[in-house]
């Protein structure tokens, strides 16, 4: 069992990378009403900062459209779409993390495509082409939305160019051509503008220092760096589905904090490092997204992340997800904080416990954070430490012990605080489990969705926490079940009983 | 311990007698917003049929105002207020349950008042203006809402004439003049009208009989027999609330029941009988209203009120109710099933767990009411029984066992059973006692009202409940904590999990 | 100028053909959030009874899937996409008019596609497959909404099968074999299921014998027979856009009545008749959808179809339309009665003007419908005859003179009528013409939807019209501007002005 | 006709002070549905600064309660409502404007009382018990709220002092004694609160020195210095209802400046001045408040106020207002600028229009306000002028000519603006029109509500305005009917139309 001494003065400050940017599917997506409702969702209980999705350019957006008007054929870009959902993005007060691809087809060298959506992944066949695309799009948003604004949304070049599967033979001349052309016609339009790259898949290290020579020698203008990380291993398919192993939980933060140490010395080392996509599975098809088990993985994460990097971006915020095709149930794996339908996943809570912490870190271990706020609340995030596939078996409980200063603003310490618990596990604020328990509906009835909302609800529970008059202190011994995170937040308590109350005579106590 | 085998055939239908009828604070609280909200929430969740309140003809309504022109005094009746009222309630599906009163100052014989609103408790000095009143009113009504609309809402006279706080003397005679007039005054606007009295204060014997023998003789018509029950003895005051003593739960049907049994030989007998005010404690602050004791005790009464009544209206559905001036703190011991800003009270949950249970009733006893809808789904309250201010000491848990058949409509039986367990006591569901922790603030800030609003859901259990495939059945046995009530659930399951997942390779299981 | 004396009795009933079915592009739009905010606002302002759209079984809908099992081959249906859409149907009002049709990839013969978003067009490799498809979506309908909801939505087995374009080589002999499979297979499902084809293009008169031939042989049923009507001529093309001629407004009457006529004698003849598709173009981006032309020029069909045919429905409710592509601008020509962000065309209001009708039809005519309703307000709903291509030169005003009865619904003649007038014509309710002063912006700001919105509203004016004590008439002259559509309702005025009002008193008069 | 050469270089900026603050009815009104579903009408189309009314210590607002604890008599202050109310003003972005006033029963001196709802106008019986009431009501919304934020909500003593029906005996010794007591317990609290006075009634000019001298002797704080503007005489009362003479609109003016001049020398010279009560007429139930007449009478004053005070307060913005008892009628001469049920009169739009103009002043006259905003948007509001009783008759028409510059931000000058103008006067945009012309429906069903609505809204045209390619100059000639306010916006027209696009192809042009 853990036993922690709390210090009442900070440490530290806590960092937002953890919210600056969150992942969604093909960008088109931001058209559907269920997507959209997922979002309000999703930027009311956490608040994330930017949205990063793939396919802007893609066919399904309608951008690009050539015609022949008497003999003269020309192409004219159709906005429609794409201000739709910048529109809807903007009314939740979610700005857009530009990722500039894939082809249209119009622009397009080849037919070669990824995903069940299909989106091209060759390269242009006329840069000149590509770059027109790239300054009329900017050009357009700064029209509609101001180049103050346009200014905030980062830009970053293509998507994992180092698989074959997302660019054409992962060819890296052919990347950094593409980074070149794009990075200029970025800053023709403004110099402003922040444009970055290179989006690679998980532990490209040879990617990371070719990058910087070449734009080192290209001129080439880079503002940040972009990379993803995944913790799993291969996966052993089923249908609809996969299984996979899954690495010890520090391999995100190691994966997290590699490039700038490879880029050490380079021009890029000081930039700012976006993690653009990470998760425990890359798999949209892996159960292990709707667990427990995969919010207790994340937690270190979560809370060590912003020591290392700008931003990480949690891939994705729903389940409105085509990659592999339409889901086939509204549990299936999907990367989601939320299902089609807005059942909220651990994962989701672990989240909008993060949103719940203070701004002042007071203490921070391998299964807590402990921060405080203006209001002298004590916010206390617990989990139960997990190891991925080589230590697959968590105790039933765990248990750590905690001694908390909890005081007024003004330094005056109550006699009480206020304890108000929410927990996620295997059975509470789990509608996975519930689901399960249904006999796992593809789709599930009006009263089955009633049922998996509420039971995907934290389980609350709440005390008087009586406080160590000299000391100014509670001690508090938490019990976590399997796979368990917990938010426990202490409030001074103010009391304002009158003298004359005596609950005693009120019938039933 | 309980032993209960639940039948496979009904044993009879639920009566939606317990559902008929809500009550309110005075009329004009209709205008505002924090009661219209409640409303929704009520009906939303649980669905009344009518609202019954006080002082319609009140002064602050409006409704009668005198006026001079060039030297004819004229009346003119005013709807504005009465019309905006009305439109809010049928917009929520919910009808009014006139009950005319108190009198407007213009008409009034003297100065008497009740309650911090002062609504004038005297005769009217001229009995040919209150019917005309009474006449205005429901022409209005019938041109607005339509004669089939308003034939649909009960009319009753005046309330609790019995006690002299509410009519001037407690003067019988008075009352059955005014009873006539009314009676008459509406049959003249339509003889398909409803009207119905005398809204008799609790265990007014002496009043039944001779109300009976009055309109035997003068002819008036009645329509229903209206009455009114409360559990509790003597307030002993503190200041802004009272403790009370509190009956032995069976009161209140005994209370239910007694009306029809002294008006047996009477042409009243077989009238509809309405409950049109019932709680625990006739007071609007007695803390045990907010009490999950309060919902424990009322099960029984709702399980069986139907029995014996046509309707028995809970007295009141919010808080926002003024008689005793305006509540002190969000908490005040106040009648509504929500407090201000919608926190639901236990005995809320006891409604909602009510609205749940299905059409036909399985099984019934004194700590359980078990029912089945058309899907096969069974639905279980259960609750801890409770003894009143005589046998106040409730052990800490109490144990029921159920042998439960559950199947498809069809009548085959699955493997599975889904139970979604939503449980309300002393801790869970509890946002009185989350208060008390909070140090009893007021007027809640707006995170502590989001903590109150999640401390007030009923906690979440579910589980997979095998079915014995001979019989059919769940052997259950529920453990309920002090003072809980229950609500079980067990959905027939049609499982659709595929052959080929195998949940233990899921990391963390 | 006309001049009509309308009768103060009905001369007969208005039907609701007009309102029974609308049009939609491709069935998975259903889950887009501007779609369904259209829909919504189309429901609430002229509630229609169905929708119908194509490519239900479109591979974008993600309903078949195949997928292999350790060696074995199987195939699973998913409906997540289905449900979501049928539920956003029913959660406003609409039920589906189901189109069966295109070919999923997995079951098709062949690779044709048809639109933008390649619906495919060749018939099933195996019509057991096909079968077993139609069984299974059908079986789950009924699962999901109940045999009773599922009965009242119309089968309608494939689109324009008379077409190449949409049916592989227009092949009769192999539509009628789709169609025999299809009918059979709903009835396996349920017998009370309904089914009908063929869904023909408009003039497809050589198909409507053969298919009553080919089911009296084959046995197969039909519930109802459904075809196509519009009425322009070829395409002349422009970037984006087409010019067409378009024929006198009675072709589309007529092409109602056809084929009725061509059945007599057949068993087909006396069944209902559904038009699942008209307008007066078939293209989706000729400007004339956006006129109120298109308004004047429809009406006589709206105020006339119900006397031919059980439904016949305006292709489409939306602009949200992908058959060419994504629509380049807000107005495109679109067969929408709504633009995106639902900005109201002039043939909206039409609707919605029908939509404030009353039951009762009192007078008729080539420019004129006058209605009245249950509280005796007379509806007229009038417009400037339009002639097509041939004659093209409209007046710039058209006068019409009406004598028209106004009373209470007791028969008592009010001194006066409340007339409010709601005119749309080029200016008036005109958002198109707005938009060609705006500059035509290709997706307008915030600021210019605003405008857009606001102009694309009626104008009214309302005036108080004095009844001859006499006769009970209003003298009426109404001058309508160019293409204008005006709907015209008078109410018998209950007066309650006080005596001793003088408005003569107030300021400024 | 005026003929105005608008200069393209702005002559000055647009104050706010037009909508720094709004009235409101008695305070607990803002616990009402009706009166915050306008309020959020009036924020979001308006948007006004701050909120004021009367009677924050009424008893209604149930904000003293006395009480005896065993003996033991105590004072509780109870913030249910005045949280409530508070806390719905800021989720609509208002802030309240304090007025201190009346006297709850438990502190007055005496029974005198003012209104339908009885405003206790007498000096409380002791100043202590007063100060404490202020202390305690200030430091409770400091601890809800913060102290910075309540820093920016002005705090006004009392209401009218000058008048006997506001303060018994308008006795000056006293008020003065009222607001040292307030002042000094309001600084008390925060040396940064504002507090101010003496909230006098129109042309008290024998109260400004004595005020100024007074607190000079006395050393109050003084932050503000208000008082009250009307421009009618005395009523000539109808049943519910009265008329009155109306001075020449330059009076308000004159009002709004006439206290600076008088305090020319004093301390209070320099300070900020608010005008916390203005209107026509100063009686809630003349009719000349609900029309057009009052919105064109109203216009110089809203345009030329703010170059004298720092804020001039509409007095109300909604018809929810009690002073004269219940509204008898949804139009009965109320001071709103929207009726119950949301009806907006002539004089919202006013104020919707002023919303509408841009930061900077291009011309300004007797009949017109032309600005600019950073699009190049030209907004032009003009108005018929009018003259008050002595000058009643305005003729039919005004006309205005307008030269006016557009030019886009860049300087260049488009072919065309946009022209989009909206229109209110005596028939259009004027529901008080169309509710005469139904025969003055006390309260209107929901049909007629819908109509009214409709009838409400601004006439809307719209054209393409040619600008002379030399000058960048719009040649306008407007019209206007009687009493007549109109919005023109300019645009600068970006046209985007295609060259191909050939309008005269479309059917019916």
């Amino acid at each position: 069992m853990s036993s922690v001494i709390v210090p009442s003065q900070p440490i530290g400050a806590l960092s937002d990378a953890w919210r600056k940017v969150v992942g969604t599917g093909e960008f088109v997506l931001g058209l559907r009403r269920d997507y959209l409702d997922s979002l309000a969702v999703v930027q009311a209980e956490i608040g994330f900062g930017h949205l990063r999705g793939h396919g802007i350019f893609h066919d399904w957006m309608g951008l690009v459209r050539q015609y022949d008007a008497a003999g003269h054929v020309g192409t004219r870009y159709v906005w429609t779409y794409l201000d739709q959902i910048v529109d809807a993005y903007l009314e939740v007060g979610i700005k857009p993390f530009l990722e500039l691809g894939f082809m249209p087809q119009a622009l397009a060298s080849g037919d070669e495509t990824v995903f069940w959506w299909r989106g091209n992944i060759t390269p242009p066949r006329d840069y000149a082409e590509w770059g027109a695309l790239v300054r009329a799009t900017l050009r357009h948003l700064i029209d509609r939305y101001g180049l103050a604004e346009v200014r905030t949304w980062p830009i970053e070049v293509w998507n994992e160019p180092s698989l074959k599967e997302f660019w054409q033979g992962a060819s890296k001349s052919e990347y950094f051509r593409l980074y070149d052309q794009t990075a200029f016609a970025v800053k023709d339009v403004d110099a402003d503008l922040r444009v970055g790259g290179p989006a690679t898949s998980p532990e490209s290290d040879d990617w990371y220092l070719p990058f910087a020579e070449h734009v080192a020698a290209s001129g080439a203008p880079v503002d940040f760096f972009s990379f993803h990380a995944y913790a799993t291993g291969p996966a052993q398919h089923v249908p609809f589905g996969v299984y996979q192993t899954l690495r010890h939980p520090s391999t995100l933060l190691e994966q997290f904090a590699r490039p700038r140490t490879l880029l050490t010395g380079t021009a890029l080392e000081r930039l700012p490092m976006h993690v653009t996509e990470f998760n425990t599975s890359y798999r949209p098809d892996n159960p292990v997204h709707d667990t427990a088990y995969n919010a207790a993985y994340l937690a270190p994460t979560l809370v060590g992340g912003g020591d290392l990097v700008d931003s990480f971006a949690y891939w994705t915020f729903s389940d409105m997800f085509e990659e592999q095709g339409v889901p086939a149930s509204i549990f299936h794996g999907g990367f989601g904080l939320l299902t089609h339908r807005q059942i909220k996943k651990p994962t989701f809570h672990l989240y909008a416990f993060m949103a719940a912490m203070g701004p002042d870190i007071l203490a921070r271990g391998h299964d807590h954070l402990v921060t405080r706020d203006h209001n002298g609340r004590v916010a206390i995030l617990a989990w139960q430490p997990v190891g991925g596939t080589d230590d697959p078996a968590e105790p039933d409980h765990h248990h750590l012990s905690l001694s908390v200063p909890v005081a007024h603003p003004d330094g005056t310490v109550p006699a009480t605080a206020y304890a108000h618990r929410s927990r996620v596990n295997d059975e509470s604020g789990n509608a996975f489990t519930a689901w399960q328990h249904m006999g796992r509906p593809a789709t599930p009835t009006s009263r089955q969705l009633d049922d998996l909302h509420a039971a995907a609800e934290p389980t609350i529970t709440h005390q008087s926490l009586p406080l160590d008059p000299t000391t100014g202190r509670a001690e508090i011994t938490l019990t976590l079940a399997r796979h368990e995170i917990t938010l426990l937040q202490l409030t001074p308590v103010h009391d304002e009983t009158p003298p004359w109350l005596d609950d005693a005579r009120i019938l039933g106590r």
